[in-house]
């Protein structure tokens, strides 16, 4: 091959790292050792190889790029405002930091275009990259070629490679053999603490290959390597790590190579000598004409390209399907669907395990939705999570619906984040509630990004039984629902469960985590199934007239506080069972709903098999509370709900404490 | 060599199968495949190689033996059983996953004796191996190889060894040189969703290489091939991993080398074939005498061994310093350096970070507490966690007290658990609040197994400004107040910082957790340093005669809170300001210090930079609150306290709202 012009491609490099340097000095904060370090490589894949197109940064066939080490975001801002994506102008570099800029600290989804996803929490950029490049193979299987075509490409940190989810997603991609994934390893031996040897001995490229992946290893700041080394990356037949060895903070003279470089500004003189270092002579922020139409410049190829596939989108009988792929949302025939399946539970009355309901529910949601891909961390049985109709996904063979995810709960969470923000697959994932620790920091994304992510999570309490304290939730419906923006949902019944999944479908910028039993539930409901209850967080399920109080229960617990109604009932106390199968949306309900629910004055008592923190603003401090105040214990199911005193006895005794 | 005594070993390995099989099936729920497949080589290590006495069961010098592999819990009770520990009886064998027996589902820390830590959360029980190995290194260099010998011993699954943390926790084993760390991997192929193939193509010995292991493998059911490879491993200068291939469910006719021997009873027809196939032809739970006592023998090895060592530990001149490592909580020289340490702050009123304050306070202790071993993933600077004093600890040199954990949030805090379950070593880690998330499954086991360990996480909330809402922490105050024994304390000032520390170092039985600023806090406190006020949770920092509101706060939100009190005082409206760092304890306190804090009938407003949830509890549904509703943003720390409105101002409209 020949080589590059060198005359072009290192001023335009050079630009980036000005920017980088300019943007983190003016705010005073922020990381230009990275930026600095990796602008060589980033600007000969910008430039030579990555599919964009500033016109229309959601183009669906466009190169997915992840900037998985987001500390380092001047990068990603700096390119894009000299590829000239609109949004990021030069008074946006100049904002960097600051408050409703489009240039936050860390890349953000949803507040710049051109950046694919939300990074910073180290680990997930390149686990949520699997996802796309997942979802890439899922779709090209599903439209073929003309349609779907393109690859994912990654620039991680070694904090990145150290974080645990990083290993559950290379493994994920090894296994699935994801060719189309190609990660840019900033190999700089340098973190915050200092060299990586205070912390890393791993022999990171056989790390890779072990997991299944082509490696390959370049000077970082050889464009001419960085460039044969991402052409081979795109023929092999394996996902491909490369390493790029850079030298951090290049250019600056006394903290090239240092952790310093890292994470503050380099300070004025510092700053001014590593312009003069690498040919720099230009104004803070000024980039010369000439070098911004060379970045200008490289725009074309992908122009091109995306005219080329518009124009076969445009020509293909399936235009209208692939576009609905990507619609989001529950479509017209899986509403109907569910609808149907509502009224034929009311008719029924099933007592069924939320778990179970669950699983059919989903028999039939997915017929309906061809975009829908489910997936366990080795649960399926269990979780309830694929149906029949559902094929495997496996390496090669893409044009399933399921996914084997491994023990992997992490990784499998960014994963699913990975596959809603590539659009065009809409996944839902399952694993024991107790294991949401597990999957957090992902849930916490997906609710940051707006992301659709339906997290089943069944087991959803010491109903499990004889598991024992180490899988039995106990705090972890208080710690989901204090996620912002997420919905978690516990169903009472069979019905409740495909009014959740009808919820958590339906509500397309957010995730929905459905708590559900191990335990058979009994049916509970009484009304036709037309009217999906609910979709406002609570309401009543049982009423007496001049009831005297209120019990308010959400999941299993429901029919223990039917069970104490009915009770009181016999005892001449009349009583309201309120369920509550969404807390989060009841809670931000209008006032005028919630008082029709839960009446001024009314005593209130609430069951729940977790911990009591967050009910106090449903029933007050004075309200009564029958649920945990510790860890469970292994044991039946039923000898642990007499134990803990989950009982119908104890809401009595609550209630009549009160009335 | 020379080959085994298989006619003894054989039946003794049957005798864990037979009574793995009998218990579960009597429980009519757990997992009998996987100590029917690691019989043989569990029996070979027990027998040969574990150096333990269950006449001393916490023999300090003892080797650990970790089943990570948790849901195999019968494995671990019939070797416990059989080896003869006191309390694993055959009455408690019989009653497996029985409310109050000490063989739960999963085993339990505190709950029998050789459990050496809680397992069943998969990838845990490896990572929590490597703490016990180099506490092991760490005392060793501190005491020397007559006190300090002996070896840590895994038994592993596939599970483990997909999940996240499993990466981080085997990266720092081999990066610190752990060659007393050996893993038995039950290389069965199989997993709950059924093949391994499904979910997994990973060369995994490759990968155990590359993170800087030695490994081996053998037919796990070739009792000389596991006993050669374990005498190999042994001499190791690496950590070692040996893949033992079994077959899941040996000896059950249908259901061996089955998903479906994994997590369920054989079933009463399967049982007797399996137990046929094996050739045992005895009743359930039964093991004849000849058996027995072959099993006893083995203990010799370690009895001898344990009186040995206590010959030298009688003997040693540091035998008393020896014990007082291993005695837990603060001792007499730190509690009085830190007695010192709050008056000079009281007399000095330094205004600092929590963080930074956090930092010098750890220069008063770790010079008094020679078992205080610290360490950061990666934010050593940042979390301000090392002092002057402290040496790094790598791999060869084990003699300091700081370890550079890398960017692995989970394997530092499960490292840090088995440090602190090995004991001798009493671990304190950092990293940033938000990314608690990482650690939350490993912070739920510190909680469970009752382990002091402290968590210093600072960057406690959008003060730390610039770097945006993926490391602004929103919800993790309230997430971490919702682990159950779990103690989570957010000081004001440099004085409250100090007794936060003294509190959570004192309490034994917990871990602790510290939220710490990044900015600057002002130093509040008007008393003489002599008394902890944080010990109780909260107190009252500033009153006024006649106060017609209480405003309480946390953290960096108490100065503004004084602020606001200063501002009503000027416009006559007179409130008390209580200060409260630790709201787990203060929810604990009896209801007379909980009225003279906070006295019924005055209005309460909380400031807090974080979510309501939890705080409803405190000030009532009808309580003022403010702080945050949804994620934070990218800006400086100032403008982000207006912006969300957490101000002097938005306290007093609160209050004069309620007055």
């Amino acid at each position: 091959m020949t080589s590059l012009d060198l005359k072009t491609l290192k001023p335009m490099a050079n630009a980036v790292r000005a920017l980088a340097m300019d943007a983190v000095e003016q705010a005073k904060s922020g990381h230009p050792g990275m930026p600095m370090g990796m602008a060589d490589a980033a600007t000969v894949l910008w430039s030579r190889h990555l599919k964009f197109d500033p016109a229309d940064p959601y183009w669906k066939d466009r190169d997915r790029f992840v900037l998985s080490a987001g500390h380092g975001s001047m990068l990603i801002y700096a390119l894009l405002h000299l590829a000239g994506y609109a949004d990021v102008t030069l008074d946006q570099i100049k904002n960097f930091r600051q408050l409703h800029s489009c240039t936050p600290g860390h890349p953000e989804y949803g507040h710049t275009s051109g950046v694919e996803t939300t990074t910073g929490p180290l680990g997930q950029g390149i686990a949520t990259a699997v996802g796309m490049a997942l979802a890439e193979r899922i779709l090209n299987a599903r439209f073929g070629d003309d349609l779907v075509d393109h690859r994912t490409w990654v620039i991680a940190s070694d904090g990145d490679l150290q974080e645990g989810v990083s290993h559950e997603a290379i493994s994920l991609a090894g296994h699935m053999g994801l060719n189309r994934l190609i990660v840019l390893w900033d190999d700089n031996s340098i973190q915050i603490d200092g060299s990586t040897e205070l912390a890393e001995h791993t022999d990171v490229l056989k790390r890779f290959e072990a997991a299944g992946w082509a490696t390959d290893a370049v000077d970082g700041h050889n464009m001419d390597e960085v460039d044969a080394a991402l052409e081979r990356a795109k023929a092999s037949d394996k996902p491909v790590l490369i390493s790029c060895k850079t030298i951090i903070g290049f250019g600056a003279p006394t903290k090239a190579g240092k952790a310093s470089s890292h994470g503050s500004p380099l300070g004025g003189d510092e700053l001014a000598a590593a312009k003069k270092a690498i040919g720099w002579p230009h104004a803070a922020f000024d980039v010369p004409d000439d070098i911004r139409a060379d970045w200008k410049a490289v725009t074309a190829r992908g122009a091109a390209a995306r005219e080329a596939w518009q124009g076969r989108l445009d020509n293909s009988p399936r235009q209208s399907e692939f576009e609905e792929a990507f619609g989001g949302g529950l479509n017209e025939a899986a509403a109907r669907a569910l609808e149907a399946w509502r009224k034929e539970l009311a008719a029924e009355k099933p007592d069924l395990a939320s778990r179970a309901s669950s699983g059919k529910t989903l028999e039939q949601i997915v017929p309906a939705m061809r975009e829908l891909v489910g997936g366990s961390a080795d649960l399926t049985g269990s979780n309830n999570t694929r149906t029949p109709d559902q094929q495997a996904i496996q390496s090669g063979k893409y044009s399933g619906q399921y996914i084997h995810y491994g023990v992997r709960e992490h990784g499998m969470a960014a994963c699913a984040n990975g596959m809603a923000l590539h659009g065009g697959v809409r996944p839902y994932i399952g694993t024991f509630l107790v294991f949401a620790d597990y999957c957090r920091p992902a849930i916490r994304l997906s609710a940051l990004m707006n992301q659709n992510v339906t997290y089943v999570f069944t087991h959803d309490s010491i109903g499990l039984g004889e598991d024992g304290p180490t899988h039995q939730p106990v705090e972890h419906l208080a710690a989901l629902r204090a996620i912002p923006l997420a919905e978690t949902f516990r169903p009472a019944d069979a019905l409740e469960t495909a009014e959740c999944w009808e919820a958590a479908l339906s509500h397309t910028n957010c995730p929905g985590i459905l708590a559900l039993s191990r335990q058979t539930l009994p049916f509970l409901r009484d009304d036709d199934g037309s009217i999906n209850k609910s979709m406002r967080g609570a309401y009543v399920l049982r009423d007496e007239p001049d009831a005297k109080a209120v019990i308010i229960a959400t999941g299993s617990e429901v029919a223990i506080a039917v069970e104490a109604q009915e009770k009181l009932k016999a005892r001449g106390v009349p009583v309201r069972v309120v369920s509550a199968p969404c807390l989060d949306r009841f809670m931000i309900e209008d006032g005028e709903y919630q008082a029709e629910i839960l009446p001024d004055g009314l005593p209130r008592v609430a069951v729940e098999a977790g911990i009591r923190q967050g009910w106090d603003a449903v029933i007050g401090r004075d309200g009564g509370f029958v649920g945990m105040t510790g860890f469970g214990a292994s044991a039946p199911a039923e000898v642990l709900y007499d134990y803990f005193g989950i009982t119908a006895e104890r809401v009595i005794e609550e209630v009549m404490a009160r009335v």
